[in-house]
């Protein structure tokens, strides 16, 4: 596609995110926020908390990429050492910035008079000198936390790093303010437009997704020399087609779109970047129709799913973990007589669940679940992997689906939460 | 000290991880399994979907490791690039393992029985047949799903990279059999045991822990000195030191152990590798003890994370999500007076809805969450932030903390689910 687009390399780190006792939530985020400033991030390094180990990263970041951004290591602990690599691998020399370390002083002070810490102050003053030590030459970003972030351009001319804290919720009130300094504007304003477009399906097997794209191809010739960067995934049973392009590659992603849209038709549930949260919260609030739930296996998750966005108490009314056989009797009104006769694993029994959900607490809609998640419990007729969902209506009517998931615990949980919310989603479409 | 440790490097592929529409559960994964075997692991890549990107990722990781393992870019469709691709940078070629491709194809017919798709045999086939492309000299691993591992020496004598498929119910199970193979045995047997230690902390702020660290220091030398490696990281205001180190250097984890003890006392709330669900669920299960929850902020995150482990169901009997004032009263009896009086989020409702989910299911605890999680709602006197837990027991007591969370939605939330944990915790010892 002509000039070669401006690309960014993105380095976590910290030991906690390389062996997963945190997960990593700011490189996703911050390869999307390039991405819409027309960056293209091609990799993420997650690098632990030892100095050699950070160095060689950045070096291996730094070697291809117009642009490198840290996130983490910026603590008061003596393993935070962010700052000090990226001035060492810059060629920039560090020296306490006082005025900061007065500012992250007060903040740190702030905290520990609303939280009541008894930690001598001497302690907290040592912590934040240490968060106070600034590159040459280094833009500094005003704390959100107690962390300041840095643009530290390179002594010898070549790409900048952006450092940035760790905490997510420090880290992108922090972006607008990197963005806008100098050393990072000046790559920005080499990029030019990058889109994106997401086609999302419900149903098929990824391999019809990957028969569709062959005949595709066939067609049209290969995407990529289309101009088009797709990619496929499966994600609980969704599929998902994202395809990136520069503007003069959008009639080709519109050949593709009709192609997709031909083969697939109503299980394609959104082509304009929506998730499936999105719909099912659209359709909830246009109509002003409310939600409760009753979960078994799930346990919560579907109800806290549907909590996620801001403003759902407009739809969400409440709902029932109906864990216990007793719950779903005390609950939600489930008989003992129809839980002897059919199992807590039913038809039956979903559908009284989600019919009792809704009646307890008057919504539009009832949603419930009731599976064998494993590992344990699973029997011949009723194998680790079975699961009923049911959606009760003010009509009456209840709409049902049985699915067989395939995977540990946590992955028929997961998927039963998607499946129940696209039970819903047809429910309302009716 | 003395011999380098092996060390490994992983490689996750996937432009829907790097973009984070897809969380990486495989590197932390296999990060926590090759530690186990005394394998050390410094850095991941997390790589998009592109053939030069992947390949400039393995060269990096075998650069400097001795053994590289991959996720992931094992599909049927085009984009799934990675048996190719390493292949490649092994100086190998690749060819169709016939019975594979006929073992996979009769997995795939099985699939499409039991989900009844209508996929044609045909399409079904290329995709098979693509996956059963076997780089020249490299190990099969059996699919689990459709996807075969592969193990591949270098044709030049240098790491072998190990390829295993993304999904991590396929990827776990093939772990056993892909180091028992050859290649990755051979380079095991050199590697020495590697020990791992965590204590984990609840209530000082993370300037605390890192003053402690500095006191210890002063009085016994540099941690590392010792022979320990040891990292820190505060997780929903959880404080976690986590200390890897040769057998030699246990003494001086035993003196980090005893300084940590010193300063924190109860604090520490396990100091054995148990997490704070193993410690609630332990308590629990050895007192025949039973959880019942009421949640309004968390909309039944609390519940769900209770039921995370199998056998949860001996402990947790059902919940209440109370999310709308009605469901306050009408699920577990919060009396419109109590809400008009304090409003849904205080001290009083949060202990009259511990009350009622526990005497509604006759559980032994009743456990409550009710917050402003944001971002709208604040008000001067109950910001963002403010979230009240309960615990309820059947004597009649009731345990309550307020508790001012920073941070955006998603984090005020999995903070209070944390804290109400911890509260249980606290309640049960006393």
């Amino acid at each position: 596609m002509g000039v070669r687009p401006i690309r960014a390399g993105i380095v976590v780190t910290g030991t906690e995110v390389l062996t997963g006792r945190v997960t990593d939530r700011n490189g996703p985020w911050l390869a999307e926020r390039l991405r819409e400033l027309g960056v293209d991030v091609g990799r993420t390094v997650v690098v632990g908390d030892r100095r050699e180990d950070l160095a060689t990263a950045l070096r291996f970041q730094l070697a291809d990429h117009d642009l490198v951004i840290t996130s983490g290591g910026l603590g008061p602990t003596a393993d935070d050492l962010t700052a000090e690599v990226v001035a060492q691998v810059q060629g920039r020399a560090m020296a306490l910035d006082r005025d900061l370390a007065d500012r992250i002083e007060e903040i740190v002070a702030g905290y520990a008079a609303r939280r009541s810490w008894t930690t001598p102050p001497e302690i907290l003053r040592q912590g934040s000198e240490k968060q106070a030590m600034v590159p040459d030459g280094a833009v500094v970003l005003t704390p959100i936390g107690t962390a300041p972030g840095l643009v530290v351009p390179a002594a010898d001319g070549g790409a900048a790093v952006v450092v940035l804290p760790g905490p997510p919720s420090e880290l992108q009130p922090m972006w607008a303010e990197a963005i806008a300094s100098a050393p990072v504007r000046a790559v920005l304003d080499r990029a030019s437009e990058l889109r994106q477009a997401e086609i999302r399906i419900w149903g098929p097997p990824e391999a019809e997704l990957a028969a569709a794209l062959r005949v595709h191809e066939d067609a049209h010739g290969p995407l990529d020399e289309a101009g088009l960067e797709v990619t496929t995934c499966v994600r609980d049973g969704e599929l998902e087609i994202v395809s990136r392009f520069a503007p003069e590659a959008a009639g080709a992603y519109g050949d593709l779109h009709a192609s997709l849209s031909a083969t697939f038709g109503e299980q394609i549930y959104a082509d304009d970047g929506r998730s499936l949260d999105d719909v099912v919260a659209e359709v909830l609030l246009e109509r002003g129709e409310t939600v409760a739930t009753a979960e078994s296996c799930t346990a919560g998750l579907v109800a806290a799913r549907l909590a996620d966005r801001p403003g759902s108490s407009a739809y969400l009314l409440g709902g029932f973990v109906t864990y216990a056989n007793e719950a779903k009797t005390a609950e939600v009104g489930v008989s003992t007589g129809l839980l002897e006769a059919h199992g807590a694993v039913s038809r039956e029994v979903a559908e009284a669940m989600a019919r009792g959900a809704r009646e307890r607490l008057g919504t539009t809609y009832g949603i419930s679940t009731t599976g064998v998640a494993g590992p344990g419990g699973g029997t011949a007729d009723k194998p680790v992997g079975l699961v009923h969902i049911a959606v009760a209506v003010t009509d009456g009517s209840v709409a049902h689906r049985e699915l067989f998931v395939a995977g540990d615990r946590a992955a028929v949980r997961r998927r039963t939460v998607v499946a129940a919310l696209h039970l819903l989603r047809a429910t309302m479409a009716r």
